[in-house]
């Protein structure tokens, strides 16, 4: 049975997914970077049918996702023609672009407002019927609303200061839900709080539907989450990590700006308390846009700590990684776990599915741990829900 | 109540680890490096005592663990002058030093056999009443029997081709604990094949003891475990893994005589395949040998994957790091440990124990597995067991 | 014969010059760290003689040199008596230090202008009677002012928005040798423009005297310069340049300060154009400050270049370097070079001294170029100039 | 005017050299990787033409280089169709590859005797008529003669023990260069010592001729000199290097043969007294094979100072290199200059050319020094001889 996917944000992470997704289903690509593919779910990967596609870039609208990969990857790999068939749509803007150097527009300035914009995504979700919804756009500021009624009173009064796009898209997405009886799973792989929002989370449990995040993790946090763990299971006392991260891709251009460096900060910073147990000195931070270095991002970490008989050790790591095929790979399993889980009822949100692949898993006030453990707890929760067989 | 404990081989790691349980008994150094320092285990740090000492060196034997400690470490490390009550003993060698620019002579040398000499330390050990043994010498040449028979055959004859130094030590540990009634853990961090070897755990179930091997896990080996099952978490294809190793201690000089480099590679290698489920192509060898570098070795890692979309990312790992203090650290807990689980039944040998602390875990035939996943599986069975309080 | 010298900003470079030459001329330590210690040079390490000091913090005014030293490195290194004959005196504050957490006054608080404590500079200066004045405070916001009368004017009209502290010393220096008629070599090792402005030089020609400067090079800068050089010979085209730096020290706390940080941003991207001849794209900047990495600061490069037939190479290189002694030992031969090129009659700046030692050689608009190069370009100078014995 | 090339041993270099020339010449490709590229030197990139390439491997000879090429670097370079004009004849083997997985064929095996080999080649390159003759293939064991007399015996005797291939083809380049007066210059780029062989240059000289060598200086050798001239010029007192190699070319497998690696290790040694003034401690090796990383090596190093005040500071390289491309780039500039030379009637060797280039420069006993000082001094020697165009 076909999972049916709406991507939000026709970036190059929905772009790599697109694309890998219809090469694994062509048989032409092995599901590397798929955490579970070796597993046996309830739902393969070539059940996957991406349905819809949004964004606010006026280059991207109205072109076919083949077109836009053709552009964005189209030098390193080979797109599927199965792509011509889903075109780019008008999205919600709410600012979330603003700063950056692309000419953008929303479909709340189309329509006059974000409450006919979002009424317009829940017309256009009804045909397109999608089970899983994931927001992938560019980092953008956002705050929690914690509260339904503030967040509704936001819309209504279209305080476009206050709300967030992905703030709009998820509500979007409850009422989707709740109209049409069909449970849906967004799944949120950007900075915003949404599966930390009380009052998302409390929307999507009243329309039996589930909200997965927040902010994928790949790259450098999970592994430093690991590192850390390696190092506190030898009880060694970290005196100081410092992490540098440069790129070239729109995600670190959007970084220049520094409200949205801010979003990236606390989430990353967050892991070294939760796994230590102590809050040891450290830098951890998007760091600087080079342009050459595109979408395989130069990683740089120092850490250093005292082992037994208070002598120094110190770790150098250096990584270069694509920073947009990581997070295409998780988005495959989240996809196919989203489906399963609101099919067996799940709702709200699921801590163990955040935990591992998430950077700020949600609720609201929920730790990190090491991905290490994270998996293997998740694992076990899998094959409990009977997502995973046995 | 004390642990008491004999070291054979009064080298840097024997040492690093008198220093540090009595600087921590004084109060004057935190458990830094200790895995399990921050759970409640039924002995604490403080019970260690250290009761014996052996060593083949001409250099050492006679001297107190003060002297040859203030000798060792003194430029980087206070010396707790309760050492001074400790003075190391001959013990046996059996070719385990050969090549080494040392002078050196083996209690068989002087008694005449390896069975003279093998009923001298039962005797000695009768007085000094060790609950615990470790062997920490160096890296030595040496290969299983599993057959009881050939093992005690090798000891009648004297074949000192066939015997190891650490062989003879565990059989005199075996008698020692059948003797007397009173179990013992041995505790092996070299790479000889002792927890590996099912005669000697056959031996040490006999006599309601324990042995706790092989080969020590610190430095670059476990943190390569981690690493691989990051990426094996992530289904990531690993198409190459380069790891170096340098360093100026004894076992790096021990490493530049080729049959001894052999007896680390094998277990080096294991990993690979026990964790990432396919044998990767990989170089992962100790290197060379640096004097400058001392104890503080630098080691140097390359992993390379696909990721999602067969795109290719990279990681290099540089380390810089006290080689002794390490294992030091683990022989804490490993002597805590062995203690309170031969008093709680435990004989033969003790894989959840093992599969943390060492690279080459007994039982023969048993797996590598991440440590991470190791750990936690520790601590379970150490809860299970009553040693870490709940 | 000795050499007298003046010290600006008692920080952990001077204390490691103070402490450094003392232990020289001990016969204590060997001259590592400084460049032309090998050569034999008209002045000897052993004639530098320390006979002023002055800094800004309240915390050091009144201190003997001594005294400030073993707060800020009794630790690691045995401080010299000698140095308890120097006290530090107050000198010139003008904002140098503002937004930084220390309790600082400026001369010119108490003496109400700026104008006076420059006169009481040149007083007291009249009685130490240096030949070298070396300014090495924390690094301030400056501007060239390429005109002698508005630099004057400046001073007259004690415009302390427009004045940087080290402009007011170096005039001082400039009013000391004109009254004297004994000419003095000005050292400038922070990035404010002395020897790139016309103003500066222009005076020091007139009053026979020598500015240095600006900007000492040390640390990662010189090694990429020669990195660049390295890849520019080999006709290798560098598609991107990344360096990360980050410390704990004084000067990396300054430049947590946002124009600060781009004195040294500025400073440090001039070197790849001027040593490539195109302007590969590149990051290069103090990313943070860490304090437990102390005065030993962490550096983090990717060079990335096309080979022969377009291939790709990429080259990381890690830092661990101790950044106030690098600068410490470059003053110790500044000064003997400032000394004896002025006693030869050298005037206004040296270009083939700054192009080497500094990170931003004047005079105005003078290139960058390999230190490697510059180091024999300045070796031939020296020889010829009579300072280095053939 | 042509400069008419003949290539022995058409592996990786040799298939770079000539598919970048190619490319070159259809004004497909930048000259990255050519040093001197940016200078006007008397003959042109597009003057080189190759006219003939040897072989010992039977899967080569009797192929064109178009098919060796498209089998070698098809996947990743467009093989030029003009390469389709030059078929690979069979060279002399001498044992060169013995002990790899080739399946070889010498020309003195085909015609019984190698002084019937050199006669052979001889004869072909009176048609062929090259100018440069170019020695590029698998790292082989060979000593030097120092004596004509010497040399000749082993060709007269067929000493195949004795004599290398290397040798044999630099005396029939002797030969051919006598035979028609036409001057060759012979250029080799492997660690066989040809350029150091008071021999061979003697009858280079004899024959109007120029042998250029030893071993072409890529990859981390360089590096390192520069590195060490960095460190040197500072006078930074180095305690030890470490230096780590691993490759997956016919290259590093041939190392894994212990006396090819022997060649290697002696060459790269040399560096470091010759550039320190002292015998730093170091290891520095090709250090192992590992298949998957092909042609594109792995390289770490660790550097380790002693700064002013007798601090200590670190240093670590990483490096991801194509080998083959940079050696190729080398040969395009060693074959105009070798040419230019010859004109202008150079013979024996040249020193100033084998500083810059290669690793182990001849004549005999003379000395490396940094790759940046040898650049300017090459500059310089290409300039008073005409042969870069001022």
């Amino acid at each position: 049975m076909a999972i049916r996917v709406v991507l939000i944000g026709q970036g190059l992470v929905a772009t790599h997914f697109a694309v890998g997704v219809e090469r694994i289903k062509k048989g032409e690509l092995e599901p590397y970077g798929v955490p579970f593919a070796k597993y046996q779910m309830v739902y393969d990967i070539k059940d996957i049918e991406i349905v819809g596609s949004y964004d606010v870039d006026n280059e991207k609208v109205g072109k076919t996702v083949y077109e836009v990969a053709v552009k964005a990857v189209g030098d390193i790999l080979p797109v599927p023609e199965t792509l011509k068939s889903i075109t780019v749509r008008r999205g919600i803007h709410l600012g979330s672009m603003e700063g950056l150097p692309f000419q953008v527009k929303g479909l709340e300035d189309e329509l006059g407002s974000t409450k006919a914009a979002i009424e317009r995504l829940v017309e256009e979700w009804k045909q397109l019927q999608p089970d899983v919804i994931i927001e992938v756009a560019t980092t953008e500021p956002a705050k929690a609303f914690h509260d339904v009624k503030a967040l509704e009173e936001a819309i209504e009064k279209d305080d476009r200061k206050r709300l967030s796009a992905s703030h709009a898209y998820a509500y979007a997405a409850y009422l989707y839900a709740k109209e049409t009886g069909k449970p849906v799973a967004f799944i949120n792989v950007i900075p915003s709080p949404l599966a930390r929002d009380d009052a998302i989370v409390k929307l999507f449990e009243e329309a039996g539907s589930l909200v997965l995040g927040d902010d994928g993790a790949t790259g450098a946090t999970p592994l430093t989450a690991d590192l850390l763990e390696h190092l506190a299971e030898r009880n060694r006392y970290v005196m100081s990590i410092a992490q540098f991260n440069i790129g070239g891709n729109t995600d670190f251009l959007a970084l220049t700006v520094p409200e949205r460096n801010k979003m990236k900060e606390e989430t990353k910073s967050s892991i070294v308390k939760d796994i230590l147990g102590y809050d040891a000195p450290h830098f951890i931070k998007p760091t600087g846009y080079l342009e050459p270095l595109g979408d395989k991002k130069f990683v740089s970490m120092h850490i250093w700590w005292k082992t037994f008989n208070a002598l120094e050790d110190e770790l150098v790591v250096n990584l270069r990684i694509n920073d947009s095929p990581a997070l295409a790979g998780l988005l495959v399993d989240l996809t196919r776990i989203g489906k399963a889980l609101v099919e067996r009822g799940e709702k709200g949100t699921a801590y163990p599915v955040n935990a591992f692949f998430m950077k700020d898993p949600g609720p609201r006030g929920a730790r990190n741990m090491s991905r290490i453990r994270a998996y293997y707890q998740l694992l076990d929760y899998l094959r409990e829900k009977g997502v995973i067989k046995a």
